[in-house]
């Protein structure tokens, strides 16, 4: 057998729409000898690797949550080892809630030689599709990433203090805590901030919906909104188009 | 003079290297009749416009700090109406701390169409390019950035509420007030709190410097670390590479 250079890049695909990867990307697959992608992957991408190139989906499946992580691992460092360039494609940037630190600890305790590729994070690209700007002068002088799942399936702490604060805060992978999060708000006296959520971002059947902390959920209810969704939180979001609709649709119910 | 179709797209560069715009912005710059481009904004990427396309540069000069913004509001509408499709080249992403919601606004009241393209901000981009994870299980669950250069000169209040979480926080533009953030975590008690700084970020002539807050000061004198440069602070920022090395020569100064 011949040796291989082994080496692990993590990618970035970005958002869902695949022309959100960055050329930077592109170039990562079209040099790979594997590729290990995940379930928010657009897999037309794979398109751009190599004939010889190996593709393997690893998205999550509910029946094995517990070992896939390790499974994933184990993978990219065998494939690493045999193949040589592994790109490891994730949905999003690969350091965003994505276990991309872990997943590079563990290629590193081999040896093997590291690189990452940052991608669009749909926090940042979704919202600037809906031409929400997460930064305003006078309105948001920061904007706050937060997990709305951690590992023990808590709230975060950081949604506590991010409630109090002005920054514009996005709330990823947590729409199961959609009313937790609508309570929070509510006890801190915001309920007629302006909040956002959007499911499939960036794809054809991207689905938004705005309103206020205090109508939000049945906003959501009749909209049908599910995962996956972001929410965005903060009066930027009433800069979106379509918010000033959403105004009056309130004025005339309470008028009514 | 024929009709032409008004429209505004802005459009995210990204951090510098121009392999980190997205294959969508590259996409539209190629159909640009005006390219309207910042100081930050690789030059090179206007070698995809189109022959007839006519490219200003509109990065902001000292001398005419206080009126460029409204020379470009003007300049996007004037050259939307007379030439068509506008592309706001902007560096990074339009929406984090790019004045792009305000441009938008000033568009939209000429009733010209608006676009957004994201581009990958250096506050993710240059922290994953140094493969610094902006989150990790169990000791981030959140990123947060803030502007370091408030419309008034402050250091803005959010990085006083942000010293007190375990958010991972980027601070952009905020060079000039390093000393200022500095004593702000140390009064926090969080002098041993690993800290980045990331020069030209993605370009040939990056540089970065890691330590703790105790020390970061006399290690950007050391290593001459000036403008452009970005700011990461938290635990996370011991997961680069080179950290440990930092740890070893900080040891044996103390020990010698």
């Amino acid at each position: 057998m011949t040796q291989v250079k082994a080496k692990v890049t993590l990618v970035g695909a970005g958002p869902g729409d695949p022309d959100l990867i960055t050329l930077k990307g592109m170039k990562a697959i079209a040099s790979a000898d594997v590729i290990l992608y995940d379930a928010l992957v657009n897999e037309c991408l794979l398109a751009e690797a190599p004939a010889h190139c190996t593709k393997i989906y690893v998205g999550k499946r509910a029946e094995r949550l517990s070992t896939s992580q390790d499974y994933i691992n184990q993978l990219m460092v065998e494939y690493a080892l045999t193949h040589g360039h592994v790109v490891r494609l994730k949905g999003g940037d690969p350091f965003v809630f994505g276990r991309g630190g872990e997943e590079l600890d563990f290629v590193r305790t081999f040896g093997i030689e590291t690189a990452v590729v940052p991608g669009i994070s749909s926090s940042v690209g979704l919202t600037a599709l809906q031409e929400i700007p997460l930064t305003y002068r006078g309105i948001a002088e920061s904007f706050w990433v937060i997990t709305g799942s951690t590992s023990d399936g808590r709230i975060s702490e950081d949604l506590f203090a991010a409630v109090k604060t002005n920054a514009t805060v996005v709330v990823l992978m947590g729409f199961a805590k959609l009313k937790q999060i609508v309570k929070l708000y509510q006890d801190a006296g915001k309920g007629e901030l302006p909040i956002a959520l959007i499911q499939n971002g960036s794809l054809e059947n991207e689905k938004v919906v705005l309103g206020r902390i205090d109508s939000i959920i049945e906003a959501v209810e009749e909209n049908k909104i599910g995962v996956p969704a972001i929410i965005v939180l903060g009066e930027v979001v009433a800069k979106h188009q379509q918010f000033e609709q959403v105004k009056k649709e309130l004025l005339s119910s309470v008028a009514s």
